[in-house]
């Protein structure tokens, strides 16, 4: 096994997320299903962006933003991705530089800007996502260092590499190399209209080269195509190694063979935007399990990470994690 | 008179913000006097980015952030700045199209990217702020809209333009204009370091050319070098024909000749950030003076629309600013 110097390695869209605050209505006649991630191109997202009102703008991406969380807990983090050299992606790599995240993929060319996620946040909190990826889209297997993936103890992929062909083929190309040079294989579904889209792919995968899945309730109902939480469970745990299946204010179920832990969701006041909290668990979870901790314990450290995110607007978290961890851990 | 189609015209420093929070130690080891407003070459600023931590990114400028809060409450407001047309620069301009405030300012050529602040937000809420002028630089008399000038009741310009010559210049351009047209002209002082900078100035301005004057405490007791806040009120009195002196959580007086009101601060919760708090103050304060409310009305208005900014992160209004003031009106 090569030297090891990086806890998790994540490949993922890297995009700057706009957030704006949007009444239902506003969805419905957009026609956008709610809680979904539509891609557009680059004239449908402008036009859309034309019609909303202020926003905020920060470094997001699903895999970028666990990277980020995973790194405020103290965890050794790189990320492959790609930006182009403009405003927004020179912020997404200063803000993964800012937390000592490893960032040395390539800049794009200037066909297309740094991707923007306009994040759509409806009164109940729900997000939904309308993503252009732009220079995301430039990602292809050259991007993926061997040496890096060899280096790391475990690969982190998002689901929605698999919505494009030239990023599915680095996906599988990053995945042979990690298992080749002995490593582990995490993948994150995204989200539910992910998988309609992917669904047979997502399953072989999941059969055969996943060892840590992580899936909401949505994502593996519509992954096994059950209507149940339990009967997609009793599916997944056949499969993977570990997988975790988080159910918000439910919590989560973590799966290891005969191994089930249920751990509760972290109580919050006020759950302002629940954008991101499906990264944090994985970045707490991920945490805790590569510095050796037991699956309820990583698990809990997920909910918490998560439980901060969703208690403010945005998607990377806005505290001293390793301190919160630290405090609610021992409580 | 011209035919009126604006309420309000603000000229100011077209600037995106960058708000990172850190530690007075960051401060003190940077040698930023806290709560001041520094001007830094890019080179400057970008080093001083490198040091700090993830940040959100968002439209401000504190003319522009005083514009969006002045549409936000139903005011007709337009805006003159300078951005460049990049991603940062469009986010500033959608940002203000989505509120109805007119911007028809041309863009600056690709010398130097839209202009930047990076606001330093420190554990007791105080905001310590490093801007690179970057395209706002760029504005010259030859942007000022004679009949856009003519068009609105009140000009309103920011001190910060005093930082330098040509926007200076475009500052007096467009005061005579407004006063040639018969309206009223506005100016906020902007921050205490800047009345250090240009004080005679600003002292000619304020006794011969001001109609309108915002100024926080700190600000007009370095305008006349008083040690007291009465002794500057005293002073401020003989001059302009409106002077509104903000105290933070003392709440404002409104001047005008004999006639004297005493605002109460609108209470808080939680005061995480106070960027913005001028800027709105003078938001709600305009739109109340335009709208034909007297004196205390419209200062009630300013200090509503303060203390909502004061309660989040960012410097524009996050919630339906037009209701907020009704509802805190009628209590």
């Amino acid at each position: 096994m090569s030297e090891t110097r990086y806890d998790v390695i994540g490949i993922g869209n890297a995009l700057v997320d706009v957030l704006v605050s949007v009444e239902d209505s506003f969805l419905e006649a957009e026609e956008l299903p709610k809680g979904g991630m539509m891609l557009v191109e680059a004239a449908e997202s402008d036009a859309l962006y034309a019609k909303l009102g202020q926003g905020t703008e920060s470094s997001g991406g699903s895999c970028g933003n666990t990277m980020a969380g995973f790194a405020a807990l103290g965890g050794k983090g790189a990320y492959i991705g790609k930006v182009r050299d403009d405003d927004f992606g020179r912020v997404f790599r200063h803000d993964l530089d800012a937390l000592g995240v490893s960032f040395e993929t390539t800049p794009a060319g200037d066909a297309a800007p740094t991707g923007r996620c306009l994040v759509l946040v409806s009164p109940d909190a729900q997000r939904t996502m309308v993503t252009c990826l732009g220079a995301a889209s430039d990602l292809t297997p050259a991007d993926i260092d061997p040496k890096a993936i060899g280096a790391a103890r475990v690969l982190y992929l998002e689901g929605y590499l698999f919505d494009r062909d030239d990023a599915k083929k680095a996906f599988a190309q990053a995945g042979d190399l990690a298992h080749a040079a002995g490593r582990e294989v995490a993948l994150t579904l995204s989200d539910g209209f992910c998988v309609d889209r992917h669904r047979e792919h997502f399953r072989s995968l999941v059969e055969e080269h996943i060892d840590i899945l992580f899936a909401n309730e949505a994502e593996i109902k519509s992954l096994y195509e059950v209507d149940s939480f339990d009967e997609a469970l009793q599916h997944v745990r056949k499969h993977c190694k570990i997988a975790c299946l988080t159910r918000s204010e439910k919590g989560s179920v973590v799966l290891s063979g005969d191994d089930v832990h249920v751990v509760d969701a972290v109580p919050v006041d006020t759950v302002v935007d629940t954008t991101g909290a499906g990264d944090q668990y994985a970045a707490g979870f991920l945490f805790g399990y590569t510095q050796g901790y037991d699956l309820y314990k990583s698990g809990r450290i997920g909910a918490i990470a998560a439980g901060e995110v969703i208690s403010h607007y945005g998607a990377r978290p806005e505290v001293d994690l390793k301190a919160l961890v630290a405090e609610k851990l021992s409580q």
